[in-house]
Formats: structure tokens, C-alpha cells, sequence
């Protein structure tokens, strides 16, 4: 439950419940309760519930708005009060009063940040899978791989959570055959990260999209793989294996590894 | 802080952080602290930053385990510590202790919920901008609105975010000289959901890709988006106007108003 979109609670929610594994949560979102008779409603959603289940739901909220709050607190729910667990100490520290404002964390009023990742998605677009070599001076990071190793879903999620952008490149066979990176690499060595990805898991992924081709074969893939390995090996390329690692894991060791995404807010 | 990626840390820290508008923040991120040594490390490092700032640094922790988190704890920070302060109590209700396994909430065990996820941005990216009307019986939702009125960087945070399959599909000046829908869309109309956009801000951005084009002209901007709206109205197609709200917003209002993403986990 939020004043905004829930999106902060709805994290926090995962990560909390995931710790508790083999039980088996039902969730409801309960997002923009930013008044007084949307609360009254919210209220009557979490009693209802309660009383058709039999059990309290753990409610994860973010709600800022004192009046809101106590309406929806009188709900027969666990309340996880993300604000109020976390503000007010900080309020103590800083030394300052917070805002108390709704819907600040996914509103875009700050412009400039919100721009960023609007545009990085858009980069992340028109340079997927090398269709251009145009502007990638401006690129943050430029991911190379063989063809299916899990480099567009990254590029895309460091775009649209960081405002990074991120070019890609697929690493193909006539690179290998030639023994160097894509020409239109070479100036940018210094942005290339690479991913891999066991032969296994890339003949299963290239199978779903074309079946039983050589492409997709696992000689085939052993091959490319090895190939791509000792081209990154030997160009000094940062790379990890992308086999057993969720997009948000890629990413944040791409972050770390580049050093980038050390934002001033 | 994060013994898996910080995903979660950096996403409650953001929100909370929010709350106090007018004080900068300079943010560092310090993913996968999961053993021992690096817990040291970590600690170094906040105690640095302390010493070199001056100020303790605030520290947004998710950390499961013990000993690493009584290791961190020794540093110079003021510590929010999302996961004790929320999972004891958690623990106390459900009547169950927690598995305290490290980095769950963002690693992919959880296979067929992660695999949902990929297909999703796949699905998104092979149906963004009307490219096909292949598979459009497979959407969880259509996006439909004149062209860059926001459609494509939606349909890829549904996706990412919550594995729903968005395609979406311009509505352009032959649709409206026809006065129908597209026909590929005609056997989906409960899928569509339309977005629109201000003439003025519409135009703006289409100046961005084509300037002083006819395209982007704001009197062509005002005739194209009123009637798209027209449409949408006469077909009752549920819609709502991009112009003020981020990607997350207009993601949670399409959820809502779709009844969709109310997962089991």
C-alpha cells in the first residue's frame, strides 16, 4: 500500500517475504491512497480480506501522510510502516524535518534524473544487437557476447533503472574467423563488457528460437563460446558468466566493476 | 548495502530520502557483501568515507546474515537495517523463523517467475510499435496512442518489472481518416489500454527526433491527439495522459485499472 505507486513497498515486500521460504503469499496492490476516503476504502479492503481469509494480511506500506495513515492503521492488518520505521530516526540524525510529501519516488518531478532514463531506454533501443555504430562514443558501457547471452535484457534494465546507457554488440563468427573485435569496437575498448554463458544454456535459448538449426546446436555453441572467451581473454575484457545470474545481478556487477552509477541526488 | 545486488536497499534508501527535499545526497553502493572478509572491507570503507567526510554516512542495509551484519555494524554509519527491523517481527506473527539465506531476493532460483520476466521483455520488444499481429492473442495488454506518446518505454517496465506481456500499437493518421481502429486490433478491444499526451509536450519530443518537421508541428500534434482521443472515447477504450507521470506511474495505473499482476508467490 502507498500514497504513490507502491513500487518501494512492493520491493521491500520480496525481499522481506523471500526469507521465509515455503510459505506462500498472496499479494494485492494497493497503490495512490492519497486521501482521506481512498484510506477509508483501503481499510475496508485489508478488514474484508482479513475476515474472508481467517488471517491478518502483513500489510508493507509507504504512506507519508500522518492523517492517512492513522485511517488505514485501524485496519485489522501487521503494519510494516516503511516511512515512519525509517523517517523519523532519520529526522533525529539529519536534524530536519522530512516533508511529509506524497508520492515523491516515482513522480518525476525530478525532471532531469527521469529525463536521463528515458532517454538511456531509448539509446539502449537503437543500439541494440550492433544495428548501429553511430554514437557510440556516447555509450556508459558497450555489452559484447555471441548472439543470445543475455545482453539485451541487461542493456535494457541499466537504462531504465540507472539511466545508464548501454550499447550491445553481438561478437559473431566472422569476428572470430577474423580474430578481432568488430571494427567498430576499437575505439572504445575501454567501455566493452563482456557476458558469457555455459554452451548447455545457450543451445537450450537458441533452440526456443530457431529449432534444431546449427545455430543453435551445441557443438556450435561450444564453439562460438570458446571463441568469444579467448577473444575477451585476450583484449583484456572484463566479462562474467550470465548462466546461473538474474539481470539485476549482471547489472549491478557491471556497475561495480566499471564504477559507474555513483549518483549525487 | 546488500549481500545481493542492493536493489532493494537503494530503492527504500531513494524513497526515504525523498522525504527530505533540499539536502543532497551522495550515494555509494556496496553490493554482494556475503562472507566475512568483505564485511571487513566494507566497514573500512564507511569508516573512511566517515573520516574523510566528516559526517557518518547513512546506511541502508540488507543483510541476512549474523555475523556480517555485527561485523558492519561496527562502522562510523547510522544504520536502517530493512531486514531485522522488519522480518523479527515478521517472524514472531508468521511463527516461523526466516531462512536468513543470503541474496534471495534478487537471484533467479525462483526459475519460472524470472523466466516470465525474460519472455516478457522479448514478447515487448518483438510487438513494440505495431511490428507484428503475430501472437497479439498473447497479450496481457495492448498499448495503443498516437506515436511517442510513451507506448515503448512502458510496455518494457511492465515487462521487466512484472513479466506482463505489453505489445503496443500506434494509432496513426490512416486510422483516423478510416475513423477505425486498426484492424489487427478489432478481436482485442478488452486488451487495449490508450495513452495520451499533451499537443505541447507531444510536440516537443517530436522535434527531438524530427525538427521543423510537418510531424512534429504542434498544430499537426493537436490534430493527431484529438483524434486518437475521439477514438479511444468512442470505442471505450480506457486511457489516461502520460504527460505528468513516470513510466512506474503509468505501469501501476494500467495494473490497477487492468486487474492485473496480483501475483501468487
Amino acid at each position: 500500500m502507498s500514497d504513490g505507486t507502491g513500487i518501494t513497498a512492493e520491493t521491500l515486500g520480496h525481499s522481506v517475504l523471500s526469507q521465509f521460504e515455503g510459505i506462500r503469499f498472496k499479494q494485492i496492490r494497493i497503490p495512490f491512497i492519497d486521501s482521506e476516503v481512498k484510506a477509508i476504502s483501503a481499510r475496508q479492503k485489508i478488514n474484508d480480506i482479513a475476515s474472508y481469509d481467517g488471517v491478518k494480511p502483513i500489510v508493507f506500506s509507504t504512506l507519508v501522510n500522518t492523517m492517512i495513515n492513522s485511517v488505514v492503521k485501524q485496519a485489522d492488518g501487521v503494519f510494516m510502516d516503511l516511512f515512519m520505521t525509517f523517517v523519523e530516526p532519520l529526522e533525529v540524525e539529519l536534524g530536519v524535518k522530512s516533508t511529509h510529501r506524497i508520492g515523491r519516488s516515482h513522480n518525476i518531478s525530478d525532471n532531469e534524473q527521469y529525463k536521463n532514463r528515458i532517454e538511456a531506454i531509448n539509446y539502449a533501443l537503437a543500439h541494440d544487437d550492433g544495428q548501429t555504430s553511430k554514437d557510440l562514443a556516447l555509450a556508459d558501457v558497450i555489452l559484447v557476447g555471441v548472439s543470445r547471452s543475455g545482453k539485451t535484457p541487461t542493456s535494457l534494465y541499466l537504462a531504465m533503472q540507472y539511466g545508464i546507457k548501454a550499447a550491445n554488440y553481438p561478437l559473431i563468427p566472422e569476428d572470430f574467423e577474423r580474430g578481432e573485435l568488430p571494427p567498430a569496437l576499437l575505439p572504445f575498448k575501454d567501455k566493452l563488457f563482456g557476458l558469457s554463458i555455459t554452451p548447455e544454456r545457450l543451445s537450450e535459448i537458441r533452440n526456443e528460437r530457431r529449432p534444431n538449426s546449427h545455430y543453435a546446436s551445441l557443438d556450435n555453441c561450444r564453439k562460438e563460446i570458446k571463441a568469444a572467451e579467448y577473444m575477451m581473454r585476450r583484449e583484456g575484457i572484463n566479462w562474467l558468466l550470465s548462466t546461473s545470474k538474474s539481470i539485476e545481478e549482471i547489472s549491478t556487477t557491471i556497475l561495480q566493476q566499471l564504477n559507474l552509477g555513483q549518483a549525487i541526488y
